[in-house]
């Protein structure tokens, strides 16, 4: 009843759920508009007759002939497969809202309880995301505008000790001691990680809502943090996102299904077994001190990150995806890319020193307080100690950006693989 | 440089900004997408050479032949014009993202101040309306994707007051006690509101980090309230919102453009000279105890509200828009719609006892606390006192909905009429 994005669009023709088989070319006395794509965007998907006359009601509205067909697809019917080898919403082209969501479980809950509890939550994560209401929906009719909604698990290793201690791999801990970081304990840790990403807020709101009163028996939110890019369809898609100081962020990423991206990010057969086909995550809270910044001048803004503000190319270069020059030099000598930079003291020498971005910005509405705008630091890899800690601690050796941002939540959490119908998320880490 | 909505749209022919003349029917060699397209969406407005090599060159990477040309628009360059006889943000159709804004004066802000304050509110907000950087913006990258921004600026009596003490209507005062309301001096009063609306949430932040910066030498922040509807694109247009107790909320409401919204909206020769054309704002933040409700069938709710939870519908129609039969009654001879139904409660005999709604819903991340979520209610109209308080009074005596819905902050401003270009927003209170 929504299009689901992939090659085996269910539109392509009439379906189970479109008995007349309208579903395919344009009803010709409709143009550009099928009894199917009424029903996309519109909130009817698991409801009655009533929600479909809702929805036909408002088709008449839509066709009348005081304004041409609208060529838009409405995007709040696009749904992300659920099931599947490996967890939607790492390689997932970043969806404009985002929560993360941390839980500590309650002390009496045994492995037992966390098999129950990640059996509901992968239950309701499947009907969510394809824009059906969870099982004990209380509010169902928000169900139906899926947006793209992923719902991403991890695990704290205060989880996965529960389950089976000798699973635990070495790099689930919380990061080494960055003598920058002043990490607030309200912000960091967590035994199990939501991640619930979707193109439409309220989309977020309904998801965090239904998998929180199943969390709710078992354990409480630690903490809640809400990030949001541009939302969807504003800019063309790829379009590198902006964080809140206005630099384009996120130009060296490993590219989601190259070689590069296989290697760094989905953990092989080197991993723990329950992990193959899964990834960690490093979930920073980073505050940045927008008005420190405000005073520095475009140059130094430049100077500090080794990008153009303009487009986020490099100062060596004319365009955002040339490869910066770390050895070109000013007339005088300079290195042209500072050696304070942060794309410069960010990037290693080995290239198994890399990790997968998929930040979002954070901002508080009131803007008052020290952590009242910031990014929200996701990075995926297979070994957060081996990738990540040895980049951040050149970061926290020397990097001009400092001088604006700062660490303030840091938690790790290992990303399961992906599961079929009838499995649960985690499934692997249990005994048969 | 960006789209403008509304007849005299400068794309349907090459413009000043368009010295090739490409932007009327698409350049041949790049079908589908103009070189004006490409602007549309980047962040390219106002900015130099080096921001149109970067949208060049995402041009480019759109254009490659491996997957169809985009047929979707892009909305992130939509303006909605800053200009004109009436402040937009009022019949504008409501854009995902709100931010409400409201300020405290200082105390030694005088009739001048306010003036130099309006005015600067004034400027920056004609230049980030229309895709372009503030005058003193910081991160100008961030102002290119205007989204449809609106700001619409409401006056307490605390402003008025220090320029025209004469000038204050009857009803710019907080509304008479209501003997449910359980109001928060934190949510509740201000001298000065922004009401930030944008189809993007990182525009909404940008305006309000944008004109926050104006305010701080006037004046603080006293409160602000985040806001959000369905995203845009995600439904079809004109779909009435749905608030997070689920219902179809806002259907009996007067139509912009319509006779009724003229009379009941906009103040006209009966109101204070410097308000004609303008309206008046109450806005109230009402809690919702979602566990309460979501602990009631779905009947029960129904008839609480006295709609189908479906699709609005009224319990005596079939379609959302069907007027509500209050005559009508059950075999048994009970109303269909009780006596206490929302619906029923909400409508006066008098039929200039209405106003405008344009609400928001809000939540709280962590969903925790009793003021985790709930709606900004924000109701225009020409007189609070006749228009909304006989209404709220009828609620207050008796609306079912009470059981779940608490009033804990509330506010009321006067919204005066637009400006046009080299005027500023409440001009018409200053002595010539």
């Amino acid at each position: 009843m929504v299009r689901r994005d992939g090659p085996d669009d269910p539109d392509a023709s009439g379906g189970p759920d479109d008995p007349g088989g309208t579903g395919g070319p344009a009803d010709p006395a409709r143009p550009g508009l099928t009894r199917r794509r009424l029903f996309r965007g519109g909130a009817a998907a698991g409801l009655g007759a009533g929600a479909f006359m809702g929805a036909a009601a408002l088709g008449e509205r839509l066709l009348t002939p005081s304004r041409p067909a609208e060529k838009e697809p409405l995007h709040g019917g696009r749904t992300v497969p659920y099931h599947g080898s490996r967890q939607a919403g790492v390689e997932t082209p970043p969806q404009a809202h985002a929560r993360f969501v941390a839980v500590d479980l309650k002390k009496d809950v045994d492995a037992e309880g966390v098999r129950r509890l990640l059996r509901l939550l992968s239950d309701d994560t499947a009907k969510l995301t394809q824009g059906d209401p969870a099982l004990a929906d209380s509010e169902p009719e928000l169900a139906g505008v899926p947006a793209r909604l992923t719902v991403t698990f991890g695990f704290g290793a205060g989880l996965v000790e529960r389950v089976d201690p000798g699973a635990v791999p070495a790099w689930l801990a919380p990061l080494p001691e960055f003598s920058r970081d002043r990490l607030a304990p309200e912000w960091s840790g967590g035994d199990l990680l939501l991640q619930i990403c979707a193109d439409d807020p309220l989309t977020v709101a309904h998801a965090a809502r239904m998998l929180g009163k199943d969390v709710r028996a078992f354990g409480a939110v630690r903490w809640a943090q809400e990030g949001f890019r541009r939302s969807y369809g504003s800019q063309p898609e790829g379009t590198t996102m902006r964080n809140l100081m206005g630099q384009v962020d996120g130009t060296n990423n490993p590219a989601p299904g190259s070689e590069d991206f296989e290697r760094l990010v989905w953990i092989g057969d080197e991993g723990p077994e329950w992990l193959r086909g899964g990834t960690g995550l490093v979930l920073r809270r980073i505050a940045m001190d927008l008005d420190a910044w405000d005073r520095l001048d475009r140059p130094g803004r430049e100077e500090a990150v080794g990008r153009r503000l303009s487009d986020g190319a490099p100062l060596t270069g004319t365009r955002e995806h040339d490869e910066p020059d770390f050895t070109a030099a000013t007339p005088l000598g300079f290195p042209k890319i500072a050696e304070f930079a942060h794309i410069r003291r960010a990037r290693s020498d080995d290239p198994d020193e890399r990790f997968f971005r998929r930040g979002y910005n954070y901002e508080a509405a009131s803007g008052d307080g020290a952590d009242s705008a910031g990014l929200i630091f996701a990075a995926y890899q297979a070994d957060a100690v081996r990738q990540f800690v040895p980049i951040q601690r050149r970061l926290d050796d020397l990097d001009l950006l400092n001088e604006w941002v700062v660490a303030i939540g840091s938690a790790v959490f290992a990303v399961p693989p992906g599961h079929g119908e009838g499995g649960f998320i985690g499934e692997g880490l249990f005994a048969p």
